[in-house]
């Protein structure tokens, strides 16, 4: 075996994993087995959404999920050590994308379990680094280390299991949107996108731009959407967090709440330094902003929660009576081929 | 990157992993950093433990841990094609081991979350039998799949957290062993490293032996403690699981404990399956038997375990003031340098 292969090449983008075509098979395989039969005694949501939720009575919930991040797949070797990037977000970042799904289901993330997997050449500092980063996220979000395990490995991974709690009732899922209810959506969409190609210029010797390091400062340290999450969790009718892109998240909303959707492209709020724009805004993956569906009338208390928390939302289309995700420019329908299969891969979902 | 490189001789042995002899270093590094802080709230058991200990409140808590196998390390490529292991073994073997941890703690296992990393090249049917194993362990130890996770990777590895509970605040821990306490033992040790030996005979084109059948069988589907652990856990003074070895894992024990222990090598229970006999045994990882500590005068109430169990337990040892783990033979301690280093590498625990 050799431990020194190189992984960069594993897929063409850390976050669509577009090389990984039978994903959505194997994923939809697991539900198939595990999610009719699986809701049983204290385990009241399972399989199939962002995270599972355990009852512990007394109206007190604990909402569990987890998320893998995988050397040559989410993160390429090379950024363990590029000053732009390193060891420590490596270990952020996938804390604070894991504790993403707990704020898309609107409770709060309290607890972590790391489980790594580290090739025995690795460089102590680096491991250091990664130590770091991740006990970084956990302060961020307000969450301990509860314990975890590691293991040799040829490629670094790092599986993050969030408990999250919540004492409400009304913990969002991804079924529930309703014919006629608004879709929304929090933040600006494809930062993530712009961060890789950031990223993978200096891997091959250029220099970053000043407007850049916004954008990868952001990618380095993302925020899961907790506060924002939390407020939103009584109002909405469905919720999910983008980990794969708009259209494969939201298709997945439409597909389990039993209807459709149509978005207008000329809404979708895009990160400036995006250079596709819209059209590649909405199958960008790795920004873990969310997106949700909630009545009309809810408009006023939605502008609410922007604003308490600081955070953009926006609408950018309604859910219909139809099974299908249809996307518009205008009056004018754009064809689901356009979108390329990068939006459609559904992977890194609670299930 | 090559996707088809052979995993197979990543290390020695699938569980001792001597390979990587900077785990414990690892380890010991991120329970440094976590270890102190990390008890808080309603997290009463942080990392260092065999799993972390949440409290729900009304005298119940919840148990959490994780554990991990990756292929090369803990299962070779071959066996998930081989008639005598499978798929379906490894996906059982990862989540009765992952529960043992459960066990170990005196709590029982109530959901499972699966995070699977999963070439893309990886035949359907394989993945199909690794599901089957994975819902025939989960059915054994009476825990429901509450989700998970797929990535992509290039290697096939599984993290399996296990969720368990427990009504007692008497849950068992790594570290209150107590001087006069006795040392004692689950079923018999060596099994795994036997049943590893007797896999890659059959890799290398070998038939087994009727004999060697039940070897196999119980290592393609262990039986992690739960009753046992239950039923000591307010008996014992300190207990873990053997993983790592009876060695390494009582050491952890002592250490924790801040005392000592002698082993009387003549008295560990061997599995009739390990050539090597008792030198072998006390460091043969991968059995997930129960290692504890408890007063002499516990001695009749613990047979009582046994019978009620219908599992072997053994007094092995005591525990003494001093620093160390000593094992005797006869009168004669043995030097640990004897043990090799496969006895000393601490991983597989939570923390």
């Amino acid at each position: 075996m050799n431990e020194d292969i190189d992984s960069s090449d594993h897929t063409d983008s850390p976050h669509k994993k577009t090389a990984f075509a039978d994903e959505e098979f194997v994923v939809s395989r697991a539900l198939r087995r595990f999610a009719s039969k699986e809701t049983r005694g204290r385990l009241v949501v399972g399989p199939g959404d962002d995270a599972a939720v355990i009852d512990c009575g007394a109206d007190e919930f604990i909402v569990d999920s987890c998320d893998c991040v995988v050397e040559g797949v989410h993160f390429r070797k090379q950024w363990l050590s590029l000053p732009e990037f390193g060891a420590r977000a490596v270990g952020s970042r996938a804390v604070l994308c894991a504790a993403s799904d707990i704020a898309a289901m609107g409770a709060s993330p309290k607890s972590v379990l790391v489980s790594a997997g580290v090739n025995p050449r690795t460089d102590s500092q680096i491991i250091d680094e990664l130590l770091q980063g991740i006990e970084d996220a956990c302060a961020e979000i307000g969450a301990a280390v509860a314990g975890g395990n590691t293991s040799s490995a040829p490629f670094m991974f790092l599986d993050i299991k969030v408990s999250g709690e919540t004492s409400a009732r009304s913990f969002a899922r991804n079924s529930g949107a309703k014919s006629g209810d608004a879709v929304f959506v929090t933040g600006r969409l494809g930062g993530s996108d712009a961060a890789v190609k950031i990223l993978d210029g200096l891997t091959s010797g250029a220099h970053s731009a000043a407007s850049e390091l916004g954008t990868l400062e952001r990618f380095r340290f993302p925020s899961p959407r907790i506060d924002a999450g939390l407020a939103l969790a009584g109002m909405v009718s469905a919720m999910t967090d983008i980990s794969d892109g708009l259209i494969a998240d939201l298709r997945r909303v439409v597909s389990l709440s039993g209807c459709g959707a149509r978005l207008s492209l000329e809404k979708i709020p895009v990160h400036p330094g995006l250079a596709g724009g819209a059209m590649e805004a909405v199958t960008a993956g790795g920004d873990y902003e969310l997106v949700f569906t909630a009545s009309a009338d809810r408009t006023g208390e939605i502008a609410g929660v922007s604003k308490k928390t600081g955070l953009d939302i926006t609408q950018i289309g309604s859910v219909d009576g139809g099974g299908a995700l249809s996307v518009f420019d205008g009056e004018t329908e754009i064809p689901a081929s356009e979108f390329g299969p990068g939006g459609y891969v559904h992977n890194d979902k609670n299930g």
